[in-house]
């Protein structure tokens, strides 16, 4: 029995055992729990999920103080950040309970028989349904918004699928306290056993991903990890989908008529944004182009002013440490985990190196000369999950051909702004092309839930068989009728 | 050079040669001109492409003739059902013209900056946009609508998507007549160089998906297909999504009610679903679950008398042929290539090959005793693209139960009826888990065009940098603004 200890990474010492690591057998036994609680958490219906939720997102709150306290021993993220991201994860909840209750995302689509040129077409009803039970794999760096608690869990919920999540190595302990938590209160509001699983270590994740009830897995961490877990999808009988939210460089772009308009603030605002949580987030701008010229080297001065007065940072864990001294070696520099820092080079002469992830409080300045130089540099880019433009006041034209450029190789587009800081909204999107999330889904927002869901078509299907949405005579959601789109109607007497 | 013959599946001879297999050379050179065409292509906006895709259908209309002539010589399927197969494709186009018209398909999402518990939020606009170009991977069994013309192709060009067709190696001749008809045509319709591409060959077809421009990877065909492309998407260091649309079982359930009232219908019915187009349907029911006893045997009876009836088909190749006789080998009996066979077991001693495809013109029949036999015997099947239910005429009971064990294992549920025959229509769904087209997306309806789009969210984005359809002062499509689904709003004056 491997024993999971929990490390903290202020002393990097064990504070505690937290548990054992999860055996191949407990991993199949929570698995099928959580197949027999698919058909009954679905049962719960919109309403009944709706209110899951709710006391979710309540008994979170109501353990708020010791949940915060020991998520910050085990990432030493500090209070106030991780009393936010538990309101974000509360927030997350209570949105999708409104997502339940609106009940767009299920798609609804009636088409009464009709003739068409190809002949007589049947009754047909589309909507979507829930996969059924899904794997959710915490991340390091967000103990309570991607984690046991978070975006994943409550989206997979809201869809109706039973999750089974993967505790991170780094923080074994908060996701073992939240997943009691959250344990308990889905019982209380009436979700069935086995609707919430828990395992914990590395072995047990792979066995997560390969057992045959699991309907997908959704993944925040390194590359290589994703790819290991992908190696075990690809071996199942049946492959499932797999939503990776993986590494991520974030370019910004500043042209020239920001810079003269405000390069202190810009330079500010950037350094703020790569070394927030010790530049340990998957928004973290990597690699600035910056004009070359007055006001770019003032924008510059004020990255730098700004990290000297940056105290080293504790990192998550000692592994992200050492992967940060490492890939700051690779950029040239001796640095020790934690230390925020800055690189130069030119757009010209950008070095491969620069174009990828290094996690942790660093980035790289890229130098560019003129448009051409700047594009050219773009074009060596991998996707991100974001890209940002700083334009001058009323600039439309340059900030237009890079939106254009930057558009193939990014989810996000920010204006004016910087990446870190991924709001929870229904028009959120937290994503892009590989490595990101099965290019076509997003891990943060309202069509998260699209994740956990597939389509299913009812031919010619008597109303008694048909689900509640797909009755002719139900009004409550938006739904497409013959081909038109129409929006939910109240109830009569409804608010 | 390899030389690409067409073969007459009749004689079994070369009838030509076509052109040679694709260099390396060549694909990346049509994979080049692709990417150049997929910035002028989404520039021809929603309008733009919807009268593309109508003037593709007038060419192929334009061109019925010879287009039938030529792929009945290559696939034996005959005029009418390659008339039909013609009608449903240019169907298919027009159906994407007013998907484009619509614009639901966008899922254009506007949340005006406010103030939430997790403080400020910027004004965040989200909508979809072509992923670029993307692979079509021809079917054996569909010429017209599977292949280089097709629901695949039309969804993707609707998309904004360019397409670079491979053509199958059953019908050359016929896939570069019509990909010289719909170029042209293109052309014509002011859509780019390169928004349409052709290569031939399987190693062609694996550079295809190879290439670093291609987005997205649609494949109709076996399993081992489509495994040896997923092989080579995974080298990628990019991962691109793969659409495929593989084997199914499509089992059929007659209830004892249903059997009772209408043996000899269901009967004839299954034999003509089964034998149509030589049982060379991804739709084919491959295993009917037929009640014990005297209307059991009725209905059966009228299954060999109606293939009883049924001359011997031409298969569309000689591999096909000779998975034909291998695959009814492997259930037990011996026959030639197209000759229809009916095969009887019992849902009890349900033999593993009898829930594997067997592509061509055969059924098994699993007759049961009771429920429970038959509930132990579904619960065995792999996941399929349709799942069928025969029920008496009111009976709700046992039909119901049945949806409810047949959903996790379908992507359309089909009552009373024939899964044969795809209808496309806004709610249609064709998919499934695996091994169905990424287990949650179509390939036919409406929705097929969701796989070739992926999300990008604008965060305090300026009007002008806004594409139009998420600007403030545009109504004419179904958008979802702070939070609320609002239809169209047509504009003065339009119908």
């Amino acid at each position: 029995m491997t024993a999971v200890p929990s490390i903290d990474p202020r002393t990097g010492t064990a504070a505690e055992i937290v548990t054992t690591e999860t055996t191949a057998a407990q991993v199949d036994q929570i698995c099928r729990a959580a197949l027999a609680a698919a058909d009954p958490l679905n049962a719960l219906g919109r309403d009944g999920r709706a209110a899951l939720l709710n006391t979710l997102a309540e008994a979170l709150e109501a353990h708020r103080e010791p949940i915060v306290a020991l998520a910050d021993r085990e990432t030493a993220l500090g209070a106030v950040r991780l009393n936010g991201e538990l309101t974000r994860t509360t927030y997350q909840l209570r949105l999708f309970a409104d997502v339940l209750r609106d009940g767009g995302y299920l798609e609804a689509t009636v088409d009464h028989a009709g003739v068409t040129p190809m002949g007589p077409r049947p009754d047909l009803r589309r909507m979507l349904v829930p996969l059924g039970p899904v794997a959710v794999f915490g991340a390091s760096n967000f103990p309570l918004a991607f984690s046991v608690p978070g975006g994943d869990t409550a989206s997979a919920l809201a869809a109706g699928c039973p999750v089974v999540a993967k505790a991170h190595g780094s923080h074994p302990a908060t996701s073992q306290l939240c997943f009691d938590v959250l344990e308990a209160a889905a019982r209380q509001a009436g979700a069935p056993t086995g609707a919430l699983g828990i395992v914990h270590g590395v072995r047990p994740g792979a066995d997560l991903v390969a057992h045959p009830v699991i309907r997908a897995a959704a993944f925040t961490g390194s590359t290589a990890g994703a790819r290991a877990l992908m190696g075990v999808i690809d071996q199942r009988p049946d492959p499932i989908p797999f939503f990776g939210e993986l590494s991520s460089l974030n370019p910004v772009v500043v042209t020239p008529a920001a810079a003269a308009d405000r390069a202190a603030d810009i330079g500010t605002g950037l350094a703020e944004s790569f070394t927030l949580g010790a530049g340990q987030f998957c928004t973290k701008p990597g690699l600035a182009f910056v004009p070359d010229g007055e006001a770019g080297d003032e924008l510059v001065t004020a990255i730098r002013d700004t990290i000297a007065a940056t105290a080293p940072m504790v990192m998550l864990n000692a592994g992200i440490g050492s992967a940060y001294e490492k890939g700051t070696a690779r950029l040239g520099v001796t640095t020790s985990p934690g230390t925020p820092l800055l690189l130069t080079t030119t757009a010209a002469g950008l070095p491969p190196e620069a174009t990828e992830e290094c996690f942790g409080p660093v980035m790289v300045v890229a130098r560019y000369v003129g448009e051409a130089d700047l594009f050219a540099a773009l074009d060596t880019l991998p996707a991100s999950l974001t890209a940002t433009v700083h334009r001058g006041s009323d600039e439309t034209r340059l900030p237009g051909d890079l939106t254009r450029r930057l558009l193939s190789r990014a989810g996000r587009i920010v204006y004016d702004g910087y990446p870190t800081g991924v709001a929870v909204a229904w028009a959120q999107h937290h994503g892009g092309p590989w490595p990101a999330t099965n290019t076509q889904h997003t891990s943060v927002g309202a069509t998260a839930i699209r994740r956990f869901l597939r389509p299913v078509a009812w031919q010619n299907a008597p109303a008694e068989l048909l689900p509640v949405e797909l009755r002719d005579d139900c009004r409550d959601l938006p739904r497409r009728v013959d081909g038109v789109a129409h929006p939910a109607v109240s109830a009569p007497g409804a608010p």
